[in-house]
């Protein structure tokens, strides 16, 4: 997706350490309008699919997740990653993560509730490195016999393994932007 | 706002604690449409304000605040309540926050580039209770020199102090539907 590479060549900035911050428009400040646009995008390639649910992962894929979905006028369910008291603990879908950018393990919980058998999943969040999160969350989607009709990252890291991964399990999955390699001194190169 | 009122007597559950799970429609599901609702009534209500930013809190008030962003035409920024090593520790605004919900106490964090002494805020978030979490987001647009023009809240519980206290201090606070007493006996009473 052109318009989403030329902003993160314009505003994306590469730390040491593999990092790509996107947070001017992606990941704590959000260009609601760029969303608006990968929605339409989505749309476009998953324009044949019966999708009746988008399932994403708190906290940065909300945002994504709901103004993608006004595309496919559709429910979300986004997968916490702490028990709160608020929620039945006999009544969930539960799977451990391991994160890459926190560097530590959690468990992701999903309502019974919101996923059930019928459900053709989106899944959509915006990164993709390891792709710990994202198994985590086919994880859930298979634990309530849904089928994961597809997958929308904003951005892949194509230098680590997760896409591999998840490619090679048969998803169809559709990052907007590859990330290649980058780094201080070359910049970002998209595949 | 009626539709909401309608909705919460539907589908929300009470539970012992003082606990409203809004679960299937606003903070683990979310219904979409309902949100532009919500949206569009925000703009009627914030119809003659300058807001050039909405902030608001991971997680559950990020999907709302990327709605009702649309029908305002500005960027969400959303504070966020873990330190991540992808954010300049240096570069930040902090508030300590005391959560009901997760009876804990943890630090909001926003970046100094998102906020600024030009901005009139329009602050979202889902539920207000005790106001910790809404008294955090205020101290951030405290720091940062900008306006809080104004203050929107789905669900307000009534019978706690948050709203009076946000009151006495003169904001612009809006809850679409506001919790005078409730319980599994008696059931949801609104003001």
């Amino acid at each position: 997706m052109e318009l989403l590479k030329r902003r993160i060549l314009q505003d994306g900035i590469v730390k040491d350490g593999n990092i790509l911050k996107v947070d001017s428009f992606l990941n704590h400040q959000i260009d609601i309008d760029l969303l608006n646009e990968i929605g339409k995008e989505y749309k476009r390639r998953f324009a044949n699919e019966n999708i009746t649910k988008i399932l994403t992962i708190e906290a940065s894929g909300i945002g994504i997740a709901c103004i993608v979905a006004q595309y496919f006028n559709v429910p979300v369910v986004f997968a916490k990653k702490a028990k709160s008291a608020n929620i039945d603990g006999n009544e969930l879908y539960t799977s451990l993560v391991n994160s890459f950018t926190y560097k530590k393990e959690y468990n992701i919980t999903v309502s019974k509730k919101y996923i059930t058998a019928d459900d053709n999943v989106l899944i959509i969040d915006d990164f993709l490195a390891q792709g710990n999160a994202l198994l985590g969350l086919l994880d859930v989607v298979n634990q309530a016999g849904a089928t994961t009709t597809g997958i929308g990252i904003i951005i892949e890291k194509g230098m680590q393994d997760g896409g591999n991964i998840i490619r090679s399990k048969g998803y169809n999955l559709q990052s907007l932007a590859v990330v290649d390699s980058m780094s201080t001194e070359t910049g970002i190169l998209f595949r």
